[in-house]
């Protein structure tokens, strides 16, 4: 089963990337705030963008440069000001942007995209970030990967990385991504980033098609709080680096490649998910027996976002009725005679009626599920306190992000529905709703 | 303007109506627990129901028996089993409800409805049920809606109950009605019950017509946690006893009517959002210069369900950023460079760009606003307190929920948003996200 191997060294795993992660002044906090990723040559570059009517320009830019040619060479991100509500100045600015990190990489700026991340409303700090690029291009090495990953993140508790391998032909072939996630602690902050990189060639368009479809069984189908940014970006490079034949139709080399990037962008959507605000554990929703993989998704989604579910989960509360309800108005035709729910290796609800079940054990196993997935508690101390507010009244941060342990995202609270006899199945992912999100999210000195 | 003044009495404000409310010990914690609603002639009836594939018993029994015949004497309520999940045995339950109330009033079975609202996966406690019934016939009054109005809620803080005359002719039409809301405390308990009486005389698919457009603009446009239940029930019934000419067709008696039936939809729907679990205030969301109507209903309810929104007015923070946010991701199309937004008399955003504002006074103006709608610590005391457990548990409740204050909905933290120069117009209603609703729905001892 196992078509790759998980190996060190994040998006400058495969061939020919650089990568850097700088401070450079965006953020208040002193944290590092701008980060690169670049290619040694230009690379085929795909995209997904967020859907909302109210975008950063940055997203507006991405779209513009991807449409005009499906390549790329540079991938720069600011941290600290997400640029979107900022007018045609916020235009201006993300053009500027790209102008500069251009020249200092000589490479023309069409070739450069750019992300943003941080306040609404906020321009960048644009003295700050001018002054920044040369020190950053300076910095950019094969070995950057973490750097970036550290400079992309605004208060997120950790850092979310990974590299896979296959072997095609002979010959390597590598995809590696970091992601930031959903710790909208400061108010406004609401952003989703994932870059990937890949060192395989492939036609432009099968490259599109592939991160659309990877990012509609990943990214697409997490959800912290249901509320979208107006920032969330996806990059995918392909620079061709491996040195293997060019994939430019589906066959069996491309299902490789494609199931190894799903596996890329799954990895890092399921650590976003388990870092959402104030999450105590990761829940993973498995549809089965819907009419199509589309409807398995939308009702798995449905689950995963239900206040209810993630209330009862954050009480270690076996509460299948709550499942039953949110799979029921998920906006997708079923026979609630067929209904079955599992959580975990407990059966809780068969043909659309209640089973007798071990309640004791049932919520043992979502307090141990949780328990194994925690971090220690000095990080959970530092997200709950507002990286802004937090050096704004003069405290340094008291937490090591950098050498933070990782979130286990290999052991979620399994949630398992069946619809009845179709043979479409779907995952989504999810975190439990604590009194830590609200307090996240509410507290804020005017 | 006022085409109508508020008046006493409820659902038996209207002429020819009595209801009743008894303790029939169907809830653990020996409250009131099962209503009637009855006309003294044959009504016309129509139904609004939960559009979820999860569907108690009595929601299907309802919708059948209002497809066979548009008109209806009574209906019965029982709370404390929700009888959703119960499979055929539920449904012959139900079926048994209705023969037992039409045999008790000497009406067809055909005649009554059913609504149930508690525990998912529970069935009625029937023996209860049946020796209720006598004593519930018995109870029936014209001026028991109070009763009715009490034995409905389940872990709701206050009743909810309205009702509004107007004139046609020189005679007077009146419409009352009672609803009970999302006090979801107990696990599993989530429903809307509304239950709206009219004496005018009105042909029966215009009466439905009128009260799917009412609930449109009403109950559909309130969210509390965005779960929606498996129970979810809005019946009204127009008996003709006002002795005004029937109304058959559009026109001025007709928009007279439907406008009164909206009113009395739109006041109980707020109080339903404003008593949501855990909320300290009503939040109004109004939407403007969209294309249409329902471009600006969809935009105000994605506002009002925002979980970021929420908590900012749980902060009292005039989080713009989270609104402009919200608004980009309903799903309905419009240039960001003509949004504008305001919250009570605060200019915040205006073509798409932050206004300067006076934030202290803009939090002092949601600070004022929830706290001239607060109900006193006891009542919340109470929400807070399972009411179920609290009584498994030997403790008895602390608060007189029938001679409690009612909540104010006449001042909400008023959101405006404006889309662009389109004529649509929509509201929507929720409330804010508090620590409370985390503990209401996380805390179960299993």
């Amino acid at each position: 089963m196992s078509q790759w191997r998980e190996i060190e060294g994040g998006v400058t795993a495969p061939r020919g990337y650089k990568a850097a992660g700088i401070t450079a002044g965006l953020k208040p906090s002193g944290l590092p705030d701008l980060a690169l990723i670049v290619s040694d040559v230009e690379a085929i570059a795909a995209g997904v963008f967020t859907t909302s009517q109210v975008r950063a320009a940055c997203v507006d830019y991405c779209r513009q440069r991807l449409q005009a040619k499906s390549s790329a060479r540079a991938i720069l991100c600011n941290a600290g000001q997400a640029n979107a509500s900022t007018g045609s100045q916020g235009w201006l600015d993300t053009l500027e942007s790209a102008m500069l990190l251009g020249q200092a990489l000589n490479i023309p700026s069409e070739s450069v995209l750019i992300a943003s991340t941080g306040v609404i409303g906020c321009r960048i700090r644009m003295d700050a970030l001018k002054a920044g690029i040369p020190k950053l291009v300076a910095a950019a090495s094969a070995t950057g990967s973490d750097d970036a990953a550290q400079a992309i993140v605004t208060t997120d508790l950790v850092t979310k990385s990974v590299a896979l391998e296959t072997t095609m032909g002979d010959r390597p072939v590598r995809i590696g991504g970091i992601a930031k996630g959903s710790g909208m602690i400061h108010p406004n902050m609401a952003t989703m980033l994932a870059f990937v990189t890949c060192d395989a060639a492939v036609s432009p368009s099968l490259w599109q098609q592939m991160l659309s479809r990877a990012a509609d069984k990943s990214f697409n189908q997490i959800t912290v709080d249901g509320d979208t940014s107006t920032n969330d970006t996806l990059i995918a490079l392909a620079n061709g680096q491996s040195r293997t034949p060019a994939i430019t139709e589906m066959g069996a080399e491309a299902e490789k490649l494609e199931a190894m990037l799903t596996e890329v962008c799954q990895r890092l959507a399921k650590a976003v998910a388990r870092d959402g605000e104030g999450a105590t554990c990761l829940i993973e929703v498995q549809v089965s027996g819907a009419t199509d993989e589309e409807s398995a998704r939308k009702v798995a989604r449905t689950i995963a976002g239900s206040s209810l579910v993630k209330s009862a989960i954050f009480g270690r509360d076996p509460n299948w009725g709550r499942i039953a309800a949110a799979a029921g108005r998920a906006g997708v035709p079923f026979e609630q005679e067929n209904l079955q729910i599992k959580l975990g290796n407990f059966e809780l609800m068969q043909n659309g009626e209640p089973l007798p079940f071990d309640r004791a054990g049932a919520s043992a196993y979502l307090k141990q599920t949780a328990e194994d997935s925690s971090l220690p508690k000095e990080a959970v101390a530092t997200n709950m306190s507002n990286d802004f507010s937090v050096v704004e009244a003069g405290i340094s941060l008291p937490f090591d992000r950098a050498n933070a342990p990782q979130q286990r995202i290999d052991n979620p609270v399994i949630i398992a529905v069946s619809l009845g006899n179709g043979s479409g199945f779907g995952k989504a992912w999810g975190c439990d709703l604590s009194y830590d999100y609200v307090k996240i999210n509410a507290e804020y000195t005017t």
